[in-house]
């Protein structure tokens, strides 16, 4: 089940303010959706997570699949069971990863075969296989199967990817049957235009619960996305939720909305935390670096959240510098907790009718 | 300050119960104190260890000289300060480690001349040293320096040990003067009993606020710590606590409990979750093994910790094969759980007198 229901849009541009209805929860959008690549948000729990206030969180079929596997996960009651999580989760759907982390051996019309990224396994993924997977992962929304072209590559590359992926998705939607899940299809077309537009048309006629934008923020300038985004934004339909895949820089997050995103997933508050990085309202600092040994105050001044509330930058470094696993668990719980709320203060900007002038506001102090 | 005030001893045997009160909360006795090394009980936060019910926590003054330096500490006011953390805390001398980790360089009846297990540079330790750093950390109790011998070692080498041993107590006494702050002596004399009546009786003229019985558990047979211990409790006044260093396998607790021991501290909860390892009221578990794949039980049954009441074995298996450090913490919090509410059992048994059948009972289900 999903069901979306555009609340209000903004009058100077695309921002929308909108509520998803999930099998687990009613979740606000736009909204940012921390990554638990391996059934876990690297070093925080559940209760951790719904202190942040967070709605709904990514998982990883690929990574999911090879280990611990599906079937396990089946077992234990889906991914909410098996790692006790009561909100929402949507499943990626292996794609990306396929193509980035794993030993590609062969793609046809067929599917994909490939190695194992963990023990060189040998493996082979269809969309009907993925639906299978996907399916008994549980998740309230799964992502359907695509294939992602790297940037650059040229225009026959493509539209290959954009043919196989409409028909992938297909595919998808054939297979897949479990009505408390939705199913989104993946728009691709590199930095194509015309092959965006013909992707966003092929999977509007096969009539999803929702839109992925995916194989953006791969190494192509900020302007070819956001002119993507401006092309998505006037095709695709108003009254279903869209989802920016893989992009969350805080920065990224006001250009999405201001298109029209819906919604957001990214590992780089997590990844950031376990460099010795944090998020402030005035940019992103190392704290790692000398600079804050004796720097007794919160890692964002203007953060409430309970380690800025509790620890300081010089404890945080020093736990870095022993090599205290803490320090990266008190990173990542700012860090997530930093972009749960902005998208909290964007939502209500929206409300106002307001979000241009938030993302003024918020640009105006952040340094990217 | 430091007020100890015995409660009750049982009738069929020497186990205590006690009062302590420090600068920063009372705790009643016996109590295991988890082991924050680098000022953080490893994986853990203070709300955890508040949840737990942690009253006290020891902290390595060799670890916090080196990395981050006690005047950094001073300047965050004091540990407590610096890891917020607003319960007791116990800091040792760094005489274990100065001669466990450090690349030993010399010793006499001065100090130690030692390198830094960190990056090798050098260091001179001395019992007015040590009180300085102790008492810039700011801990309720200190410990006073001393000097190990390892096991086995020759008469000849554990008698020069004791003589140093109190020699530097003397010192140690001599310099310390923080009144909010509790020091302790520390017992040596290896495993020969009259070295170790010597030592206990040498420290007991110097009147301490509370002793500690250090270099046992270092490789010598149960049988020879259990008759230090019989030793211990004889000599020992019985208006002072007692605190046996390093020592905390669920199975020692109750051996030292039975002999009038009052306080324990040992890093085994925290080493166990990292080797992914759990403690059950049946015996540990080695929860990263096949056997526990498809477990969806909790850690112990028997528990009713955070852990157990949301997670299964099968998950944190998971977890632990996937690298993830969520397992760690998980771990971690389980077996801090499982050694302090074993004390509070054990202070519930001997306030009934019940104390030896309670040691029975646990013992005929735990496999050591």
């Amino acid at each position: 089940m999903l069901q979306y229901e555009l609340i209000k849009k903004n009058t100077d541009c695309s921002a929308r303010l909108g509520q998803l209805k999930l099998a687990h929860g009613v979740i606000d959008t736009p909204i940012f959706m921390p990554v638990g690549t391996q059934a876990t948000v690297k070093t925080l729990n559940s209760e951790d997570l719904y202190e942040i206030g967070a709605g709904i969180i990514l998982s990883n079929t690929y990574h999911l699949y090879l280990r611990p596997g599906e079937e396990l996960i089946e077992k234990a009651g889906g991914l909410h069971g098996f790692m006790n999580w009561k909100r929402g989760i949507l499943t990626d759907s292996g794609g990306f990863q396929v193509f980035s982390l794993s030993k590609l051996r062969q793609i046809n019309d067929e599917g994909v075969y490939f190695n194992s990224h963990i023990d060189g396994s040998k493996h082979f993924l269809t969309p009907e296989k993925v639906m299978e997977i996907e399916q008994k992962l549980g998740a309230d929304i799964a992502m359907c199967f695509d294939e992602l072209v790297p940037y650059p590559c040229s225009y026959e590359e493509a539209e290959k990817a954009v043919q196989r992926t409409t028909l992938w998705a297909q595919r998808c939607k054939d297979t897949h049957n479990r009505t408390d899940q939705a199913l989104f299809g993946i728009i691709q077309g590199n930095v194509f235009p015309d092959l965006r537009e013909k992707s966003a048309r092929d999977l509007k006629a096969l009539d999803f619960h929702g839109y992925g934008i995916g194989g953006l923020s791969v190494g192509e300038p900020k302007t070819d996305m956001y002119a993507m985004l401006d092309l998505m934004d006037k095709i695709l339909p108003w009254e279903k939720p869209r989802y920016l895949m893989g992009v969350g820089a805080p920065e990224d997050l006001l250009e999405g909305v201001r298109r029209g995103v819906d919604m957001f997933d990214c590992v780089l508050p997590t990844r950031l935390a376990r460099h010795g990085s944090a998020y402030t309202h005035e940019g992103r600092i190392t704290v790692r670096n000398a600079s804050y040994a004796e720097d007794f105050r919160p890692l964002d001044s203007a953060c409430n959240c309970w380690v800025c509330r509790n620890h300081s930058r010089a404890y945080i470094r020093h736990l870095i510098k022993a090599g205290e696993i803490l320090a990266h668990r008190l990173l990542t719980y700012h860090n997530v907790y930093f972009l749960v709320k902005m998208m909290e203060r964007i939502r209500t900007a929206i409300k106002e009718d307001r979000f241009m002038e938030f993302y003024h506001e918020f640009l105006g102090e952040y340094q990217v």
